[in-house]
């Protein structure tokens, strides 16, 4: 079987494992206080313009969201998401449990547009009750979608120009930020300039495990260690970390791979277009979501293991095909083919 | 000005201040551990058909709400309500704080109804992801509710029958309990059958404050003062509250009062349908929601206060009209008058 | 029975109670908002000296502690207290439920010193794991102690400099503060200057239920509202409590009737020690720690309601004796003879 | 440098890693639900006697710990520790932040015993004011304990009388737990008949990073992967956990590298005793606590990283020798040589 399920379902790139092999019989000081660690956050700030930004490692993406929008929030300030967003959907209600609300806004194509906040903000803002309601203080979006899409520069710009009016801050979910960059003009210097803090995905991209969390609003540095740690998401032995995010972008390797990634989704793309396919929504990352009926996904499961998203109708499903840093030429061949002899 | 604006806007029928002023000399132990709390109690429990029922009286609503609620739940499970639900619109993310999610779905005219709790009850059963997302536990209804419908009996029995069906708890939030059974043929001893537990309101239906929570769920019992105290809930003179429920069920007072006022809103709502002005909701409690224009609102404010809830449209609000313990037939027999002459 | 068991066993001074009466039938805004809480701010403020202190309402002291403390720190922010101390000891652990570890020290007759929040603080400071320990960021203290001891003025200053050195606030549980001025050449002056915050609690001083919460330090102000009601705090009926202390403030009301109950503690203190009673705390407020042999708690429970605190050896126990501003002359007369009996 | 700092400083075992590589290829499901987590805990539970437990894997130990703990605690109960227990002295309140207090006792050597656990539990049951104050619900012990010290079999089984006794929960942190078993009679056996929950360490104990959790308390394995997903420990790429523990655990590596540190261990031990250098501690375990002198210090630091503790006189230091999987015979020949001649 072929694995298009998903982009974590294999370990890491094998420059990534020699250099955890490499470095495996070495000491290192515990919990992100070490060489690697401090190389791994100059080579991503190398990219920010911002010598400033803080860069922290933590092992996974739920845990980097909460601590992230925790320690950004007082008691009554509620998150704004979009109802497709991770930390809404899939996160176990982390969040509330961290004790905020998030306000919900309808996406479309996983994403949500500066009115839809403005609106919130307003509502606050004008609210003869505000001490009834929370305090819209924090937006996240996810850079790729949920649904693969990413925001255009403008888009973003506009965004933040809704946060500085509200006086809100940006949190860019960047589970996948390597396939967002690959698929669009917006860079990791824009996401520094216009972001107050945001996530570089690992895990998905390449990395055995791992995501960056950068924070190049001045405010939110101080005291973040003690949330990481409290929050359970500082690893003893966080060089490992470091290690591998050092690999990845000391000489361009994380953008070399996810952009593989994109050209393969986007074959993948168009030979589900040549055939009449319908995309779900039309992303240009690595996610590709199409509309089958059940003879094409009972044809396409003899070979391909893919995601059942959900049913569209009572004939027809919305699926994912992902493509990742281990995905063979050979295999979207074979799977443009199989598509073509749908 | 004759204040028609909420009713929570005057202290507490004269019966009540003569109770607690008859009590104010005498000493009794502390923290709901007296013997007026267990008098009240017993007064209420005539009306259950559920002499195991728990009993417990804080001072207000959001406090007995967030409070049942989070001794109701484990970490990972969430609430069910109306988008118009008191607990999700209007109580500063309270329930959040605690550490839950809250799952709403639209409301119509304020109510939910159970296919809408099915619909999220079978989502979670069959999810393949199910630690991915919140369980969801308990159900959040308001009776009378926001926009004052009530659920009838028979939907009030489905709704038992999902939650029976998917393990959920259902929770009625009784603010304006009173007039809620007054406008219907549902009574308290239907609430202790159907409900695991329920609040009876004190501060809108006659009391000075205090909120009665009912719980007749065996199960979540035990424990629940230790939530209370833990919660900020426990008065230290908790007498005052059983003086207070006392006087109120001793002998029907709370029915009586709520009744009253009910009947006097059925004359504003039928002042206004004469007059053709359309009602908002169709409510048959004392809060009465109604399209005015600018020009009926502005003659109406010159005599009376009331709520401006929302625009309809750029020439109309929806505005309320609510009746209470001590609203007068005489200010109603102006009020009527004044909307026949608009 | 003459109960001096505690000194909350009562309804309210009577000037309340008819105050409460006489505003029975007006119509006020609700949640605090009302020309009530803001004269009974403004009655308070003359005895600060700091015109633009913040005057919050609460109902009870355990929520108006946990919701203060809450407001005051950040996640990984704890808060320094006497092992002796309500929040610590008798709240069933609301501050750790709101998310913030308590750092205990160990107190003398309930106080605590400069020099033990020193070594905390510098602790912190010197700490090479600083982000696997909390940061002691708010020392609470009351005053008086629930031992009934107060704190000098030279105390105080020591305190709030070792709070000034390392980043702490100071925040004063005054729920008994009528007692502790009266007993003491601290003033609220003092209060508003060297705490960053405190209460002058009202249940326990004459009122019918209340706390009032002052906030000198600007930088707490914002939100504030939004707390309270997140936590539940906010009356709907908020002028009750606005009524009551304008009532125990206008005319110095709460310091008269705390004053006296001093005195007549003192006349029971006296007693006791002319009989050779040792005193368990030497307390110059309303609550009197005496050490009791059994015949002598026999004795006196015939007469007396007091308060059995623990056992000190075999035979004997630690008892407490409140007065308040119920307690009468005369039963102060009788128990100082049955004192002498004995 | 010779490091003996701590157990942490390295990668992981050369088996363990070679078990990484092997797999870095193949393709797995995601979030612990595939067939090397399965094995692994197929593997542990051999060692158990309790084919029921239920065992997951979690990548750190202040995870696995808030996880465990606020999974097994109503809002208002609390858990038990010693005083120098890791959950109240390095994890940054991370139980208190998840809304526990924290009840402590003084610890000897690191211990806590029956006789301290059954006084809090006595004082809870007989508290006439139950509701103010927290439940001591369980029981937290670390075995070994931070100062390397192990808890006999007969004081567990006295520990579990207590338990049972008072209806506490038993949760033991075994963050070390590999050089507990090599320096005790205890068992995993043990482990899983005496206590409710408890974790099997994985990052101090050879692995690249780890712990696993085993529950063998029915009652408490309901809804645990949610927690664990909701606070932020579920590992998307779970085989890596699986693959480790497997590796450990197939042939006894973990109990052979275990037993092999705590043999080297008890060579230093037995070096500073020859000298005459006292222990802080009698620890049988691979951590190792002296009191050395200042020059005593500077002499061995030329040489050997070590961690020093804290200062037990003007001229002494309480200091840390630690061994693990990586510590070579020929470093420990070493440091006993020096030893010898400080």
């Amino acid at each position: 079987m072929i694995r298009f399920n998903n982009d974590y379902s294999r370990g890491t790139h094998p420059a990534v494992l020699r250099a955890l092999a490499d470095t495996n019989g070495d000491s290192y000081g515990g919990y992100g206080i070490d060489p690697w660690c401090e190389k791994a956050a100059d080579e991503i700030k190398k990219h920010l313009a911002c010598p400033d930004a803080a860069v922290h490692f933590l092992v996974g993406g739920t845990q980097a969201n909460f601590t992230a929008i925790s320690a950004c929030l007082l008691p009554y300030q509620s998150a704004v998401c979009a109802d497709t967003g991770h930390i809404h959907a899939h996160e176990t209600g982390a969040v509330e449990h961290g004790g905020h609300k998030i306000l919900t806004v309808p996406a479309k194509d996983g994403k949500i547009d500066a009115g839809q906040i403005e609106a919130l903000g307003e509502a606050y803002r004008s609210s003869p009750i505000q001490e009834h309601i929370t305090q819209p203080r924090l937006v996240y979006i996810s850079f790729p979608t949920e649904y693969g899409t990413v925001y255009t520069l403008p888009e973003l710009k506009r965004i933040r120009a809704v946060c500085d009016k509200y006086g809100m801050l940006l949190f860019v979910d960047g589970a996948r930020m390597g396939y967002g960059l690959a698929a669009s003009d917006v860079t990791l210097r824009d996401m520094a300039r216009l972001a107050d803090l945001f996530t570089i995905g690992g895990t998905k991209c390449g990395a055995l495990f791992g995501e960056a969390l950068v924070i190049t609003n001045p405010a939110l540095k101080p005291g973040f260690r003690s949330c990481i740690k409290q929050n359970g998401g500082m690893l003893a032995k966080g060089w490992l970390l470091g290690v591998q995010f050092y690999t990845l972008f000391e000489n361009g390797l994380y953008f070399d791979i996810c952009r593989r990634a994109v050209d393969q989704a986007g074959r993948i793309r168009a030979a589900f277009a040549a055939k009449g396919v319908p995309a779900y929504v039309d992303s240009p990352t690595n996610q590709q979501f199409v509309v089958l009926d059940h003879d094409q996904i009972e044809a396409l499961e003899k070979k391909y293991v893919f995601e059942l998203d959900h049913a569209v109708d009572d004939t027809h499903m919305c699926v994912r095909f992902c493509t990742s840093w281990h995905t063979s030429e050979a295999d979207v061949d074979a799977l443009a083919e199989d598509i073509k002899n749908l």
